[in-house]
C-alpha cells in the first residue's frame, strides 16, 4: 500500500497565530514517538497506531497525564486507573472499536514480556487502547486485528510521524469525507519559558454540512453547491454524505507537553481540546465518542518510589499559552487528517473520498474567504 | 439611565442554518421570563438578572435541571444539590461575584415567604445564583447590591427579554469590549416533533484578539489595523485592550428546551454550550468561569410526591438537533451580548466600548468575510 | 472439582434488620439470573461470572444502570459509556484482570451473532466486563481464559446463583482468607410499596487485620490470638496474612433492584455500596480497584426507540430504604463470599484457607460479641 | 452559656489502633487553628466556626486541597473551583445552612481588607462555606447570623480546639441526639516518615437506629429497650426519635494532614472519610449532605507565583495508612461530637438530649460488646 498521502505537497492553511514546532508534528515534543501498522486489503481498511510518551519504559517510569471525556460515546479502555492515579503506565494504542480487547492484551503481553514481575510481586497493568468505529469503510465484524499488529506498530514507533489513511486512522470517516491520523503542534512561552504542546487525532467524525475549515463553513458551501449541481455528479462531496444514518463516528484526541505540569492541570489542558473540536464543526455528536488525553514529558513517576519529586509546575495562572496551543493543535491536527488523507474504497464498496479529491477547488474556495 | 441599547436597530447576523423562534430570546422557551434590576451610578455598574424556568413556584414544582462546568474558575452557589438531585428549585439569579451570598440570602427569605415550612416540617432551600467578576468597570468591593436588588429582578420578571449592559450584564466586559446579557433561540425538529431551545448568557470573558463572530477572526484583523494606525486612536477597539493583565472573566450560560430530557441529558445538553463558546473564539482561559445550566419545561418535580411521573423522554440518539440548537443559540447570545450592549464609563474612569462603537465599520468586515 | 461449597449448611449470621428474599441472592430481583465458568487445575485457579439483567437480550433492551467507582485502580472496560447513556448492553462480565480484553472481545462476537446489524447499520457495542486480580492463586500471566469461557459462563446463567470458590471468584482472595463470589438480597418498602435490592460481590480485597464481621473486630481479634499463641500453626488465619505485600485485590459490587429508578438515581444507590463495604473493614485501599454498578429491571430503554417511556420514578426523598437495602445487601454478599468459599491451592504453592477452615470457632467468637 | 460541656471527664473510646495525637483533635496537624462563635438564647442555638489550615493569610499561601460529595444534597460555597484548582484560599467556615450567604460575605470582607488589591488588579475571592441544617433546635428562618459572628469565630481561633454543642455545632442533631462539632487525630507512618491526620466533623446527620460505635449497634439496642420499657419514659433516647420524619441532617467532615500530597491525592484522601461515617452507621441519607474536604499542610501556593514548587510527595502506592488514619479520625470525631456535646433545649420546646444523659449505662453497653 502507498503511503505516499502522508506528505502532501501542498499543506493545509496554518491555523491561529502560534507558530508550529519544526516538525509540526506530535514529535515535536521531544521524546514523543508514534507507529503505525495498516490493513488496507479489500474490506480490511483498519489498523492499530502506538503512540509512545518517552523513549523508555513507561511502566518503570510512569507519564502523568489526564484525559477529559466531552461524548462518552466510546468504548476505550484504561480511563478508570488513568482518573484515580493521573499516570499513564503503557504506550497509547489507538485502533478499531472491536480491536479494543485484542489490542489491550497485546499490551499486557508485550508489559509482561518486559516486566516479569507483573502480575506475580508487582501490581497488574493497566492497557490504554481509544478506539473509533471504522465500520464504514472496514469490516470491523471480522475482527481482523491480531496482538501482532500491535507489535508492529510500537516497534515501528519514530518521531517521523505520518498522517493520513494508515494505522488506526486507516478505515475512518469524518465530515462524510476520508478522515484518519492527523498530526500538528505548537511553541509559545508560558511563564516566562519556552514550551511545546503536540496533538495527534484520529479522525471519525462529524456529517459534511458541519465542515469549517480556518472559520470558513466550507460543508455547508460544498451542500449549497450540490444543491445547485444536482447530485449526478458521482464524484461531488456531496455524494459522500448518507444523510440517512445518524453519525456513528468518533474523535480520539492525544495532547503531549513538555510543560511540567500535574495531573489536575493535564485534565484542564485536555478539555481544551474540545474547543479545537468546536473550530472545526462538531457539536460533540451523540454518537461521537470524542476523548481528549493530555500528558506531560517534563517528568515521570517512578515504579515503586516511595516519594515521587516533582519539578516546579506551571502555575496555573500562567496556563492560557498552553489553553490556546492546545485548541489550536487539535484543530490544525483535525485539518491535518482531512488534508493527509487518500481516497480509500473498502467493505461492500463503500469509498470515502479524501477532501482534495472531493473539492478540487479547495485553495480557492478557502482562499476566498480567508482574512 | 436608558436602557435603549436593548432593542437594537441593526440586528446582528443570523448564526448558522437553524431558524430562531418568534421572539429570538430565552422566552421562545413558553414559560421562561427574565426581569433585570441594574445599578448605573457612577462607580456602580453592576446589577442582578432572574430568569424564572415556568410561571409557577420552583420549590413546588422543581425543574429537571443539570449543569457542565467547563472551567471551575467561578464562585457560584447551588450547583452540588442541582447535581445530586437533578433539579433546580429556586429561579436562577445572575449577578456579580461579591453578590452571590447577598442574593442567596434573598433567594432564601423570598422562598421562605412563599413558603413558610421550608426549614421547618420541609428541608431547607437551595439557592442558585451564578456571578461572573464586573471589577473592571463596578467597584465590586463596595458590596453594593442588596436583596431589595434580586427582589426588583424578580418583580420584573417578563417573557420580553432585554438584553445589553444591564442587569448583572451592567458592568460586564467582553473580549476587551463591553459585554453583558445576551439573549437568542433556535427552533427544530427531533425525533419527529418541533422543540425549541433558547440561551441567555452573561458574557464577561476574552480578550481582543480572540473575538470570532461567525467565522470572521474579528479581533485578529482589529489587532492588525491598530498596528498599522497606530494605538493614536482612543476610540479604536485595540485601545480596549489591557495587555498586561490576564483574563479575569467568565460566562454563565442559561440553557433552556421544551424538549422532554432528564437530568443525565439535561447534562449532556449543557455542555454543548462550550462548543458554541469556542466559535467566538474562547479556549476557556484559567481565570474564566465558565459554567453551562441546561433546563427542561416538559415537566416539573412536584415536591414531596412519592413518585415521579415523566413524559416520554426524547432518546439519546436523537439529541443531535438538540446539540446544535444549543451551540448555535448559545453563539448567537454571546454575539448579541455583544451587540446589544451601550459603551459604560464606571469606576476610576474605565470605559468599555461597545463593539459597535468601537468598529465603525463592522457590518463592512462581517460582510467581506461572508459565505 | 467440586462446587460443593457454595451451598453451605451452616449460614453466615444475617446482618442488619432487614429481611432477606426468598432466595437470598440476586436473582431475587426477577429476571436476574446469573452464571460461572470456573477453571480450577493446578496453577490456572481463575474463571468468568456472568450476570444476566433479564431474560432477553440487553443490546435490544438496554437496562437502565450507573456506576459509582469508590477506588479507580482497575481495569474494567465500558464505564465510560455507561456513565454517558445511563444503559447497559451486554451481560455484565466479572473475570480476572488480564481476561478483560478477551471477554471483551467475546462480548462482542456473542452481540454480533445475536444482532448483525451491530457495527454495519447500528452502532458498535459497548461491553462490559469488571475484574479483580487473582494473581496470588491463579497464574495470571498464562492468559489461560479463552472466549469460549464466556460463552459457558453466559449459557449457564440459572436463578439459582451459587456463590464462593467459583466462577470470577475461583482465584480471588479476601482479607488474606479466601475470598470469591457472594450474593445477598433484601426486601423492604419504599414509596409504599415493596421493593428487592439484591447484590452480587467479587470479593478480592483486604488484608486479615481488617476484618470486621457484624461489628466485631474479627481480624484484630485474630491478629492478638496468632500473636499470643505464636505463628506455628500453619492453619491459622495469620499463616495466611502476607504483611510485606502491600494490597493488590479489589471489589466489584453488582447491585440489582426492581424498583422503578432513572441513571442518575442509580449512580446515587451504587455509591451507597461503600457503606456496605466499609462495615467490612475496608477502607478503599489504594491497591484496591472498588467498583460498584447498579441496575433497575422496572424497565428497560428499547435500542432505536425515539422516545423513552419511563414508569413512575421512585422519588429520590424515598430512597432511603433503598440505601440502607443496598449497604446491607453488599454487606452481607462480602460475608457470604467468606463464608461460602472453600480453601484453594493455586499457583507456586500458594493457598488461601477458607475463614470457616481458618477459624475453627468463627461462631462462638462471633456470637460471643453477638448482640 | 457553659462550655463545660467540651471537655468532658470520661472520655469515648478510642477506636481504631492507630494512636491518637497529643492533643487528639485537628490541631495535632501543626499550624491548624479552630475557632467558634455561638448563639444560644432561646430559640436561636447556632453559630460559626472556622479552621484556619494555617498560622497565615490563605489568599496569599494558598492551601492544597479537595472535596468529595458523598452525597450532595447540601448548599455549600466554594466547591467549584476548589475542585479546578486544588487548593482554598480563605478559612473554612461551617454554620447552618441559611447563613452561608452572610458568611460568605463576611469572608469576603475579611479577605479586602486583608488584601485590597482582591476584586481590584487581582482576581476574585473564593470564600468556602460549608453547612448543616440545625432547624430542628435552631429557629433558622431568623435568619440570626451576622457577618460579625464570622468575624468573632475567627479571632477566637487557637489549637486549643473544643468540641461539643458550640460553634456551628450548636444546633445541630445527629442520630436524633444532640450532635455538633467533635474532633480526632491519629499518628502513623508512610513511607518510613511520621505524619498526623486530624479529623473536625460537623455532626447532623442519622436516625437513632442506625447508631453503631465502635461495631456495637447502640441505636437497634435503645430501639429493642424501649420497646419493652415503653416509651412512657420522657427521657429516653427513643423519644428523641421523630420517626415520621426523614432525615434532614448533614455531615461535613474536615480532614487536615502535614503529609505531602496533591491535590489529587487529597481528594482520594477526602474520600475515605466515608469510611469512617459509615461505621457509625450512615448509609449517605438522601436528605444528608455529606461532604468531606482534605488539605495539606506540607506546602502552600503562593499567590501570583509563576511556577509552584512541590516537596516530593507520599507515593499513590505509600497512601493506606493515610487512609486508615482519615476513616479512624473521621468515625473518631463523630463519636467525639456524639460524647462531648451537653443537652440542648431550642425552638418550640425542641429537645435533643446528649448520648450520655440518654444513655445512663453507655460505659456498660459498650464495655458489654466490647473486644
Amino acid at each position: 500500500m502507498s503511503m505516499s498521502n502522508h506528505h502532501s505537497a501542498e499543506r493545509a492553511p496554518h491555523l491561529g497565530t502560534l507558530p508550529a514546532g519544526a516538525l509540526g508534528t506530535i514529535a515535536d515534543v521531544d521524546g514523543v514517538s508514534v507507529g503505525h501498522c495498516t490493513l488496507a486489503e479489500g474490506a480490511l481498511q483498519t489498523g492499530v497506531t502506538v503512540i509512545r510518551p518517552h523513549r523508555g519504559d513507561p511502566f518503570v517510569d510512569k507519564v502523568p497525564a489526564a484525559a477529559s471525556v466531552i461524548n462518552g460515546f466510546g468504548k476505550s479502555i484504561g480511563l478508570v486507573q488513568l482518573d484515580e492515579l493521573g499516570t499513564l503506565e503503557t504506550p497509547i494504542a489507538l485502533t478499531n472499536t472491536f480491536g479494543v480487547g485484542t489490542v489491550a492484551q497485546a499490551q499486557i503481553r508485550a508489559a509482561i514480556r518486559a516486566n516479569p514481575r507483573i502480575g506475580r510481586e508487582w501490581p497488574t497493568l493497566n492497557p490504554l487502547v481509544f478506539e473509533c468505529n471504522d465500520g464504514y469503510l472496514n469490516d470491523i465484524q471480522a475482527l481482523a486485528l491480531t496482538e501482532q499488529h500491535f507489535n508492529e506498530a510500537f516497534d515501528a514507533a519514530s518521531a517521523d510521524v505520518a498522517s493520513g489513511a494508515l494505522g488506526a486512522g486507516r478505515g475512518m470517516s469524518c465530515f462524510d469525507l476520508k478522515g484518519g491520523i492527523g498530526t500538528a503542534s505548537r511553541v509559545f512561552s508560558a511563564a516566562g519559558r519556552d514550551y511545546t504542546v503536540g496533538a495527534l487525532v484520529l479522525a471519525n467524525f462529524g456529517r459534511l454540512p458541519m465542515l469549517t475549515i480556518d472559520g470558513t463553513p466550507l460543508g455547508r458551501m460544498l451542500a449549497e453547491r450540490a444543491a445547485v449541481v444536482e447530485a449526478s455528479n458521482a464524484a461531488s462531496a456531496a455524494a459522500n454524505a448518507t444523510p440517512d444514518q445518524p453519525e456513528q463516528g468518533s474523535i480520539i484526541m492525544i495532547v503531549a507537553t513538555d510543560a511540567p505540569l500535574d495531573a489536575r492541570q493535564l485534565k484542564r489542558l485536555s478539555l481544551r481540546a474540545a474547543a479545537g473540536l468546536a473550530r472545526t464543526g462538531s457539536v460533540y455528536g451523540h454518537g461521537s465518542g470524542d476523548i481528549a488525553l493530555a500528558f506531560s514529558t517534563a517528568y515521570t513517576v517512578p515504579h515503586g518510589a516511595d516519594f515521587v519529586a516533582l519539578p516546579p509546575l506551571v502555575a496555573d495562572h500562567c496556563m492560557d499559552p498552553l489553553f490556546r496551543a492546545c485548541a489550536d493543535s487539535v484543530e490544525q491536527a483535525i485539518v491535518d487528517a482531512l488534508w493527509s488523507a487518500e481516497s480509500v474504497t473498502g467493505r461492500d464498496g463503500h469509498r470515502r473520498l479524501s477532501l482534495r479529491d472531493s473539492v478540487p477547488d479547495l485553495a480557492h474556495l478557502l482562499r476566498n474567504s480567508a482574512r
